[in-house]
């Protein structure tokens, strides 16, 4: 058992994948942390916007968060007919892509992968910022601390989708039973009290109002930074394949069940921040405490309850950066299957997963996380875009669906559902660009196209390899010459005499080629009749012809790579193989000891040669 | 004419060697550019250790640099013999190691080789440091301008020897004719006043005695501090190649020349100091000014022809590095001709000089230079130990030769001036180690052993790949079997049938390699009948074997790797041929779209291939 083997875990046979699958229990972590630790930021970003309000905000808060979750149905729906409708995975790219054509599965592939780098990038800095904010003396130490996560996270998603599901179900769960736990307590206590509970700490009062009515465009920016609150929805969608059989209806059960846990999460926060008037606070005050902070208080005190609950929040929300690993993977997976990205991503690695989608995962979160310096406070924004521009694309592409399955039953109404989300979502999605343009948006705006790009260009290279490369026809034996061979000679030596007697096997015709620099005193002809054409005769073998060529200007590889690609001029049709003697050294730096004229000439005759130049290497061991 | 052309020169055939030899006139910029400009600071540098003294120390000055002048007549002369000795170039190295063998060669070498170096990064930063001092706002850039005439001197030098003679030429003459119009007027002005000369500017007045008497000790380190004055007078030994017929006596010309002017250089500074009552200041005054500069305003005043004066100093202390650049290459070759460095060094470029000397050079000069930031202050005592241990064993080597030379008249006075000379310049070396010792001689202490062991190392490789590449026997024909041949193949395409085509015509026996992984749906076998087999039965040709190796793990090199060195192993005296089918891709970044295992493929086979093994590149150009 090697090191790596104890880090990675075993490398498992294609034959153990069924073994490999999850089921619900596991499936609530590994898709359903970003969606779920919404919940700990979504209400907050509505709340602020209503901070302007005064206590007059609260009054509207309840309203705002039913909207949300009249959307989050909706869109949970929609995902739970895709899950039926595409088992093979794929959510939002599979469902555009289908439904409406490859240009618009492309616009869907671009924001989700951006989607899901953001998403890692942003779970993993919000965990830490709560972290440091809680111990300054971290503060110093953010970034580095972010990337030791990372490479935690990379390392138990590298050892494979059970191992994961296994290492994030006891976080996961303690951050809900402790939200959970709170909202339970404060409405016993609201229900008792009939509706005026008594804090135990009182909350901090309401900022003085300096609106003093909720203007239409606030409130559709309220209902839009609330909807941060819907991201990570789309997660499960994207990963059916990874469910034990019956694969839909388990992960149908998964969404249903992160989608209930989330709704009552949501729901709950509002409705109990509505009743213990408590508002939300200017993130950059010096008393700063989260709405789920002061909640918390409000209904436990400062005891260790409260302690427990912020430690589950900070955990589960650095851990939910986990959902973009079980996720990217697959999602690169499928575009690579349709040619858009590198093959490498179909690969699957020593533990069955897509191994390369991993790693290029890791590498963007970590670039962003570097360039940020871990500090990923603007990067929210971008990533409810990319969100949100899926979440539209799929219910379009749903309605195209219903369009075509002329005989299902309640289709107009199944299409009715889909086009009003995709309205609500696109609508949405306009008012974040709009609102966050100045703030990063359009940094988004310009990746998104940059994608699009790359991934076309992609497909028109695999195009043309397929088209160039693909042989229909039995293999074709006409035209079987030997070929012209080359074989350079700057002495006579054992690696010469190496090459010499392979190119006797390959060919009767032979040509050594000796490039005679005037530096040198003599050149290979004096040992030529003795040494080589001598016992060549003896044996009634066909004659090499040794060519040489003067070099005035001390150059060896050039006239070299002239005579080359003259002979095979001169040759129409005719094969040409190039023996090069290579010397292999024993160690690294005895390279350095020898002239890479060799390696030289390879790439030249790599990069101007052409289809009927072949390269022998013939290497000698030192 | 390409950009190359113009900024290095055109290519210089071997034959047009002769015109690029240089004459006296040339000779003395290129090889006289160190030694000269030592003037500079040779007598301040005695001087400055005799501050203590106060206005006694005048009294001194004459003496001490007499006593220079004579270990300098001594060292030139014994040059001198050299040069008419070895005309092959080589100077302090070949004789040591023609007659004190090769320990000695190699310590002379290391010894030389650090001087050089250490010569262009104390002359480059000698040069700036002045130029900074004048203009301090260029405080600042100091490195940058410092890689900046490195640069410079590196191009000039590639553009060979004559354009360098060229270049240096005026700054050089000028630097001599200002010091020696000093020194003559001067001269002069204490003739006409009997000896006491009225200076135009009164010098500084001298630092308050805190030492009567000069002890032995202070005499010692006051004579080596001097002896930096005599650097440089190495550097015409080692090039005397570089010189037209008759080659001896030009260089010994040239040599005479540059010495008899460093006499008088000398000699003057140090008389007219003492007729003039010019001390040395302490480095670190903050009104400090040079010896050369007291003495030019003394003489001159501070009018235009002080500022000329101190300009050329300035030119000629930063061209001085030029002396580097001349020999380094030289020196480089003559040690890797005897197979103790990298047989590249051997090479002539372009402008038929050693261009990977000057790389080199420029290489480890810039890499000093940045490493102490330009500031190389305190490099001299350190580059003043290489110049010395050359002398001595350069002298010790001229002792020995005499010894053999039993014919020779008057060889008994040769080999007592050579040992005088080799006795004097070892005392020398020695008080310098130990007087700076400290101050960074250890650097060279350890440097030099250091060097000699890489170059031990490097010939003992070479010795080792000489003796077993060596052949004198003609080519053997015996045991000529056909190599087995292998074929990895993926599927069946244009590519695979290439190299099956390849293969056919190589050998009869063939296998075909398919590594069939659990995750693909269909091999190779379904079109190996239809496609491969009836063809070659069709023309009757050998049939090659379908081996189809299962991969429970989705590897695909490994299960290869172990396939191909089996079957190496189970047939011993076969040469097993490896046709690697490879994709040329037209862009560098399509390179990332397609897997790259047969380059890992080609490296595992160099890694753990051996001489049976011969890899077969087959390219498809897109």
């Amino acid at each position: 058992m090697t090191f790596i083997d104890v880090l990675f875990g075993r490398p498992l046979a294609t034959s153990d994948e069924r073994a490999e699958h999850i089921g619900v229990a596991a499936g609530i972590p590994i898709f359903g942390l970003d969606a779920l630790t919404s919940a700990a930021y979504g209400p907050e970003a509505a709340m602020t916007l209503l901070i302007p309000l005064g206590i007059a905000g609260v009054t509207h808060i309840v309203p705002v968060i039913t909207a949300i979750l009249i959307l989050l149905v909706i869109v949970f729906f929609s995902y739970r007919q895709t899950i039926e409708a595409y088992p093979g995975g794929g959510g939002s790219y599979t469902v555009a892509t289908e439904n409406l054509g490859e240009k618009a599965g492309l616009l869907a592939a671009a924001a989700l992968m951006i989607d899901y780098i953001l998403t890692a990038a942003v779970g993993i800095s919000a965990g830490v910022t709560a972290l440091t904010s809680a111990v300054p003396s971290l503060n110093h130490h953010t970034l580095s601390i972010c990337l030791v996560i990372l490479t935690i996270l990379a390392i138990v998603n590298l050892r494979g989708v059970k191992d994961t599901g296994a290492a994030f179900i006891l976080p996961t769960f303690f951050f809900v039973g402790t939200l959970l736990a709170v909202i339970g307590v404060g409405a016993y206590r609201v229900y008792i009290t009939g509706g005026h509970p008594v804090p135990v700490v009182t909350p901090p009062p309401p900022a003085i109002a300096t609106v003093k009515y909720l203007s239409l465009w606030l409130l559709l920016k309220t209902f839009s930074s609330g909807c941060a609150a819907m991201t990570g929805v789309e997660a499960v969608s994207n990963g059916v394949m990874a469910f034990e059989e019956p694969r839909t209806k388990k992960a149908q059960r998964t969404l249903s069940i992160i989608v209930a846990t989330l709704i009552v999460l949501l729901y709950g926060i509002a409705w109990l921040s509505k009743a213990y008037g408590v508002t939300a606070m200017e993130p950059d005050a010096h008393n700063y405490q989260s709405v789920l902070s002061i909640l918390t208080t409000a209904v436990f005190g400062r005891g260790w309850f409260y302690y427990l609950t912020m430690g589950s929040v900070l955990m589960a929300l650095s851990l939910s950066a986990n959902t973009a690993f079980a996720d990217f993977p697959r999602l690169t997976r499928a575009i690579s299957m349709h040619d858009y990205l590198p093959h490498v991503f179909t690969l699957r690695g020593r533990r069955l997963l897509y191994s390369h989608g991993v790693y290029a995962l890791t590498g963007f979160t970590a670039l962003i996380l570097i360039v940020f310096g871990g500090v990923t406070d603007r990067l929210i924004p971008l990533y409810a875009i990319g969100a949100f521009l899926a979440f539209t694309l799929s219910q379009a592409g749903m309605v195209v669906h219903w369009l075509k399955m002329e005989e299902h039953p309640g289709r107009m109404w199944h299409m009715f559902v889909n086009g009003f989300g995709a309205v609500a979502t696109g609508i949405t999605l306009l008012v974040v660009l709009v609102a966050k343009f100045h703030d990063g948006a359009w940094l988004t705006a310009l990746l998104v196209p940059t994608l699009i790009g790359i991934m076309m260009v992609v497909k028109r290279h695999y195009t043309r390899v397929k088209r160039e490369m693909e042989d229909m026809t039995p293999l074709n034996l006409t035209n079987m010459q030997e070929p012209l061979v080359i074989i350079p000679m700057a002495r006579w030596d054992r690696i010469s005499e190496k090459a010499l007697r392979f190119g006797l096997l390959l060919s009767k015709e032979l040509k050594v080629v000796h490039v005679h620099s005037d530096d040198e005193p003599v050149g290979l002809e004096e040992e030529w009749e003795e040494k080589i054409l001598t016992p060549i005769r003896k044996e009634h073998l066909a004659e090499p012809e040794l060519v040489t060529i003067p070099s005035n200007y001390r150059f060896i590889v050039n006239p070299l790579m002239d005579y080359i690609l003259e002979l095979e001029e001169a040759n129409p049709g005719r094969k040409v193989t190039v023996l090069l003697p290579e010397l292999v050294v024993r160690h690294w730096w005895e390279n350095a000891l020898h002239n890479q004229r060799v390696q030289l000439l390879k790439l030249l005759l790599l990069l101007k040669g052409n289809q009927r130049i072949v390269v022998v290497n013939i290497p000698w061991y030192l």
